[in-house]
């Protein structure tokens, strides 16, 4: 029923031909790299992001927003971070007809504008921990393809958030609560990942370390969908972020900072579709439940009244139910909505009416169910909570199938080049054989695994000393 | 008890400390006209926009999302357009280290972003009407003083709304629809406001003409709160907006647009405030009610444990509540939610614990209600609804007072000069007159009022012609 031969074998045109038939985004827009949502795109990311905030508002975070533009001399305080981003900024240089006195960045990312402020809010411990986040555009001047939700020139929908606190531990601590938050949404969203210490070459410009969630595509790359980073003091030092200790003393802070942009719609939409289009996790899906009337010849039948209810009382229920009463045919409602990846379609027909019952069917499997009216509410609940876990089970294990050991790294780049997905190596976690690795499999370097470890036996296949993590190697988006 | 008077006498003084004090703005960046919006500030900014998006949503608008930067072949196509905003544009024209070919706009608003595509959307007349919005950040490169919320750089949050229609009739049935949709949103804002036509020489670059929304302010000045165009054919036939009738024949559509800003939020603060800080109506205030603990000496009283209890069935009734049991003294509590604009507090003391009852506090009268346990969610209820009341009213009957009618155009330039607010004068509705009118009292024309008729003998002070309406004269921000 469910095919994935598209899906899998012509990923790129699978998701260019999704995103304009679902009505997700225009990708028209005459200029490379921005692209336009589309109302039912525009719906699900809505849904996507507030289960972002969410989990941010719930743990404490506090919404804030701040501007787009950075003047040049505020962006060029820290050294490292110009270095990783300068030759990727947009510049303003002219307000109306007048040339700008300095000129304005618009932000690639917001430590820039942010940390000046924040050395204004800090003055003593009683003023931290700080832990705010802001959903916004940023701009990158990408030079290398460009591709829809995934690699924009301007990032429609970037939730950035950042920290400031007393010591290095809670700075510690915070990230693992970062962690945690990305854990829970990608789960929701039935999105599978792996989690990498970034190699020290891959760091975040002027960050200590950085920690990256990476989900595989379709057609076998990593995708990195959020990364979080301990900053250290690099930046409080740079900005003047001193607070005064209850030892009366001053100090810089600890901060971190963590992001995650509009590739977590990207994600959601390629790890659950199939070759009949979308298939939308129901707890994101802009609308869960299509109600579609067939009508028989004799139009004395009462499907449109029976269907008409059975969408309120759905509503009411608090489920997103869709009522298409337009005047189509059934088969071509049932493709449009199938496209669009609507999670559960309930037909009424006459036999229905008659019987008090409605039938169900799955855009995951394609099964029927009949279910009694009496029981509804309850059935659909049900499930739609059974979608949300085969959708969430089935990407998991094509993750994990695509996560593979070689026996030696001849066979990690024959495995790459043949079915892609992510390579695990034992390693030294020294930078020299970190890079050798990722050119003897000619492969990328995702960084060093956090939820795995390698056997107490086992060796860099380098150097051969013992290893003390897994790297993680595949070729990336 | 409440009073006013810098809030009336020194406004600007007012409006600049009560963004900082009450955590709504920090006006401390180091660029002109770019500000940042803190936590609390944030909350209110989202719940008056969630009801603005609400009211759109309900009237069948969907949420789009168009890119920021409009390469400058296409913002310039439309001639007016350019002559109207060209010169407060921002221009991006460099990437990176390179030149750009096509210099790129940050959009100070969105026609020519949108209407292009609109020209691959629209084929027949079955893909009309459309009607859609987004809210997001505009920039104007303002060269007078600018002003946090009120005159800015970047606007952060615009709302505007573009729709597309087969005939001009619908277009002007969805000008009415746009005024519904901004009178009921001041409605519950409580935002008092006056609606006029906006003369020739005002209308927004390519319209056929302006309709626009304006309350006053506490120093007497009129600020633009709204507006709505009507587009004609204009844009139509720049971008080539066309859709097959069921004549067969190709015809241009006709377009409209209608925005809001964050003076949205400017005009809530401004029109409740007094010298206390901030009074906020409930339907969008971040805390709606704020309960304190009012411990005794004794420490075995319950007010704690009740004040959380108290908290708790507030929330659970679907109200904003917040338990203040920080280790500070009531008074100084007192004072920190009272400049927040809290609109009710409710105290808890031994007294009230022993007697099962709480003491309410109103935010806009100070008066003092016991309420009785029993009947807490019922009567919290009741007393927020008679202040948002109260608010409406009270700022209403404000605005009211300051439309003022004069003797002669003299005296109509003495009462803007040392009163401030709105004069209402008739006028025969040709040009000429308008702006000699608005010459000799000195001030700006808003427009030809919508809600009010001149008096059927009245007559223009210019021309002496019989009057087709009421011109609205003020000074403005």
């Amino acid at each position: 029923m469910v095919r994935r031969e598209r899906w899998r074998q012509d990923f790129s045109g699978w998701f260019s031909d999704i995103l304009q038939e679902a009505d997700i985004m225009d990708t028209r827009y005459p200029v490379k790299g921005l692209y336009v949502w589309r109302p039912y795109g525009m719906k699900l990311r809505n849904l996507v992001f507030s289960l972002l905030r969410r989990l941010h508002e719930d743990s404490g975070h506090e919404e804030v927003l701040f501007p787009l533009l950075i003047p040049e001399t505020l962006f060029q305080k820290e050294a490292e971070h110009i270095r990783g981003f300068g030759g990727q900024v947009y510049w303003v240089t002219h307000g109306g007809h007048q040339k700008l006195d300095v000129r304005l960045a618009l932000r690639p990312t917001s430590e820039t504008s942010m940390y000046p402020m924040f050395a204004l809010w800090i003055r003593t411990h009683a003023d931290l921990p700080i832990k705010v986040y802001q959903v916004v555009n940023v701009f990158r001047y990408e030079t290398k393809m460009t591709k829809p939700l995934i690699r924009l020139r301007e990032v429609t929908t970037f939730k950035e958030a950042h920290t400031a606190h007393a010591t290095a531990e809670e700075a510690e601590a915070q990230v693992r609560e970062a962690i945690e938050i990305y854990r829970r949404f990608y789960e929701e969203l039935g999105v599978p990942y792996v989690i990498s210490k970034r190699p020290p070459w891959d760091t975040f410009a002027g960050a200590v370390y950085s920690i990256a969630f990476d989900t595989v595509t379709p057609d076998g790359k990593a995708l990195q969908i959020g990364t979080i980073h301990n900053l250290g003091q690099n930046f409080a030092k740079v900005y003047g972020l001193k607070y005064e200790g209850v030892d009366g003393k001053h100090h810089h802070v600890y901060q971190t900072c963590y992001g995650i942009s509009e590739r977590a719609v990207a994600a959601t939409i390629m790890a659950h579709g199939d070759d009949g289009g979308l298939c939308l996790p129901p707890h994101v899906a802009p609308i869960q439940v299509v109600v579609i009337p067939i009508p028989f010849k004799e139009k004395e039948t009462p499907v449109e009244r029976v269907a008409a209810e059975v969408k309120e009382e759905l509503t009411a229920a608090g489920i997103r139910a869709h009522l298409d009463d337009r005047d189509l045919r059934p088969g071509n409602k049932f493709y449009h909505w199938e496209r669009r990846g609507v999670p559960l379609r309930l037909e009424i027909g006459p036999k229905d009416v008659e019987k008090e019952q409605v039938t169900a069917v799955r855009r995951d499997t394609g099964e029927k169910i009949t279910v009694a009216r009496s029981s509804l509410q309850t059935q659909v609940e049900e499930i739609l909570q059974q979608i949300a876990e085969h959708l969430r089970g089935r990407a998991k294990k094509m993750l994990e199938e695509s996560v593979r050991v070689a026996a030696d790294l001849k066979s990690a780049k024959e495995l790459l080049k043949k079915q892609g997905g992510i390579v695990r190596v034992p390693w030294c976690g020294r930078e020299s054989c970190g890079k050798q690795l990722a050119e003897k499999v000619e492969a990328e370097m995702l960084g060093e695994e956090i939820d795995n470890r390698p056997a107490q036996d086992a060796r860099c296949p380098i150097c051969d000393h013992p290893a003390t993590g897994n790297a993680l190697l595949a070729k990336t988006y």
